[in-house]
């Protein structure tokens, strides 16, 4: 095989795995797609005690024939990729590499079921593959609204994890270690447990005073929980209508494809070179 | 009795069954209506031990009653329409079928008590009594921004589920077994149960680095609880303004009336002929 | 006294019981409202047996005070009216007959504790003086968008009450009694506590398929939950706008007098005379 | 040292306590807020008994320095400011002293458990410090759009308190003292957690009867947490839009100084004197 067919199968490769406006692209996508939602449904189903005794054999067999799928993956993204090392240490090249190791070390050492859930984190490459969602244009008001509400949202939270310990100490003081408050950080955690009005009740104030000062947070809660709604339903908006005063470039043609030097994807329809890092795209 | 004088009672009853424009057709919508409500506290009060012992008898044939008269509407219902198989297996024509059936079925089989329940389906029958309501124009604009909205609102729920099913998987490390996290699966329902600040307490974090997660998931809950409601509240605000300003069509006058063959019911007022299938309408 | 006095002394008994912007008035105002707060702290206090026992005298002969203080209250709103019939049958009327006769009632048949907890909805009559509240302007673009969401609101909660229905009943056949899901009205209840996201906890799913479906139910919940936010705050912002446009009539001055035939109460500064029956107003 | 020079070190320190717009004021800053955050965890670490017990030395010890170096902290501020008074009575002066004193008493009285917890209010001082925050101009429209919804959240959270006395009362009388439901400041306590959507468990309605009565409750508590939700993202909106309108004076550029008389802080940058008290301000 020449250097130029080599260069060829890379190219091609690259294509099928980085790009996804092609058949191919689109395949192995929702291959892919498939192949962790099964995944994950295993290790879910390996960790119910009367599944896994039942199924173990299959279970086993199963999560193998995933893990070399996944390890060849891998090994195909590194070999098409202009830049490795950008890629492995890139955020979903470290997911790509920690769902895939657990089973090659239980190999080695054996029997270590923490590791074994480190696969659930696969999951979160399914945000790689939806992310191609955003040329639907489906969730893109969506997503602007939370960046911009972000700052905002920090800030309020910041203060309700104060307002949550200084509460919280209270509560300590008032209702003390024979109803359930054993210490501060407890009774921290109940007071964001009432703020956010999740109410576990695995802890629950006792004494009239305590029960008092609970009523004042959960009315408390109840009002705040009203601003970070407020601020992302207002950003939403302001969003919403921007983004139609600017519909021309709004609605700017986005290339599907992916630079094969620096990943990146946002690049304008009619572009030749990345504009990030100047490298040549490659047209079907 | 002719043929005509036959075509004349099944286009009667056809016009008391399908329409509600005209007083017989109220009437019978609202006879249906509170034969429904009965027929499902009667469902409700039979599942209570201590009322069926003393009731049975009464209970019994009540439904019996109801059972007759609602097959009685179900044939009615198939004899008049024009299509009676494009009923039959349309969703409400499966509803009422489903929610006629059970009481026959437990005289051939007896004591089927699950199948019972299945009469609660009825309650879905509601639902096609109170599509009128929409001719009053009370729930126009909610029901579209719920339609708006509900692409979005999917997106964001499907990765409300994928961060549930990684957190779930943690606290499955932290907690473990002991403390009531048993199995993955089981940990998801509970990040569940807390990111959308139900928090039931059957389950809860023992350890305090899980009570730290956990503190980080309700606050995390508190704040993407923000993000749904901004999407409708936004959707609803441009519904309402959109729906001020082509007043015009908005308010066009329905026609109540029902095509006799292919069940669709938005026609316009001055309709002569159903504008899917062609098929003429009557007036009164 | 002549028929002239008895007359005046009914016009300055009125002006002081129903009208809130002479000094008299207002201090009736003030002192029955502490009247009515402390009564109502009473009644908790009496309801805790611990204190009960401790300060039964002190509390039993404060409630005759307050008691009286009430029934001389009620027969001088009775004689100052013009139309007693209309004030004894309207809401407030019955509200003050009903938590002022217990304590009577209490003399006669004795040892009555359920009807004592009748007094608490003295607290009802809190806003009746808070009406007046009104005049400050604070909270009328609230009332008007709580108004104009209403209808909305009431077919979305009654649409959510149907979908209960039919979930609880779906839960009643997968959880089954052993699981606390003893009956259909139980489980419908408890669909109730997960969807508005109170969850209790007393009842909980077991069964992996009842979780399952529990989460969907909660799922539900977070995404619905958001309509009646939508609504009110797309409201009140419509509100908010429609107020600023026609500021002229919104910031007409009302006149804090109550009309003394007819008990109405929103007139124009520069009336002379109500505008619903036509009975002459008195100015200071 | 004369007195010139005593009063340059007086200005000196002052800048450095009250200014952050000069490096050592910067510093001194971001020291203080890495002090305050490391005691208040001290704080919470003493009190988990297990932390105690083997790290008391540590912690006591760490305990004395950061007392120390508040108490220094504490008399520079009184003797730098030109009006001591003020700031000793000030809110965040008794903040200050409250905060401090803690440790000195224990020394005298000694084992004062409680009174240790007062040291978590040091919390409150991290928000002197990020008052700083404003001028980044990140939570301006926040903290507008709450102080706007105030009266109005208020008037509402009054509105669902009377709700709950009475809800709360029929509660006692229909589940009793058998139920949980021991006294009516209790139910009112239930009726709270419920309304809020809370949902502790730890009191839960068992009779057929107050459970329907709970539905009806929590119904309500979901119908109105739309309200103050919807009240501050209409605010929000229109704080967004009004702060637009007028940019020129919303980034009027204000100057980080503070006045050594009064603590006022809302200096425009071109100030000479304090705008609130008239004493001349010094610049760099």
């Amino acid at each position: 095989m020449s250097k130029f067919t080599i260069n060829r199968w890379r190219l091609k490769l690259q294509e099928i795995i980085y790009e996804a406006d092609t058949p191919a692209g689109k395949l192995f996508d929702i291959v892919l797609l498939i192949t962790i939602l099964a995944s994950v449904v295993l290790v879910m189903l390996e960790s119910v005690n009367s599944i896994d005794t039942k199924l173990h054999g299959f279970l086993n067999i199963s999560e193998w024939v995933i893990t070399i799928l996944f390890s060849i993956e891998y090994i195909a993204r590194i070999i098409t990729v202009k830049n490795p090392f950008k890629y492995i240490f890139s955020f979903y090249g470290i997911i790509d590499f920690l769902s895939t190791i657990p089973k090659y070390i239980s190999l080695i050492i054996g029997g270590v079921h923490a590791l074994a859930a480190l696969r659930a984190l696969r999951l979160l490459r399914v945000f790689r593959i939806l992310k191609l969602a955003r040329y639907l244009g489906a969730s893109n008001t969506l997503v602007n609204a939370i960046k911009a509400s972000r700052a905002k949202i920090s800030v309020f939270l910041f203060a309700v994890l104060i307002v949550a310990i200084i509460l919280g100490t209270i509560m300590y003081l008032i209702e003390g270690e024979a109803n359930g408050f054993t210490n501060i950080p407890k009774s921290v955690y109940w007071c964001i447990v009432t703020l956010t009005t999740v109410g576990f009740g695995d802890i629950a104030p006792q004494t009239p005073l305590g029960q008092f000062i609970a009523s004042l947070v959960m009315i408390l809660g109840y009002g705040i929980i009203a601003v970070p709604t407020g601020i992302v339903s207002a950003e939403y908006t302001s969003q919403s209508k921007s983004q139609k005063s600017n519909e021309p470039t709004a609605s700017l043609p986005l290339n599907p494809q992916c630079c094969s030097n620096c990943l990146n994807e946002t690049h304008r329809d009619d572009a030749e070179f990345c504009f990030k890092c100047g490298c040549k795209l490659h047209h079907d």
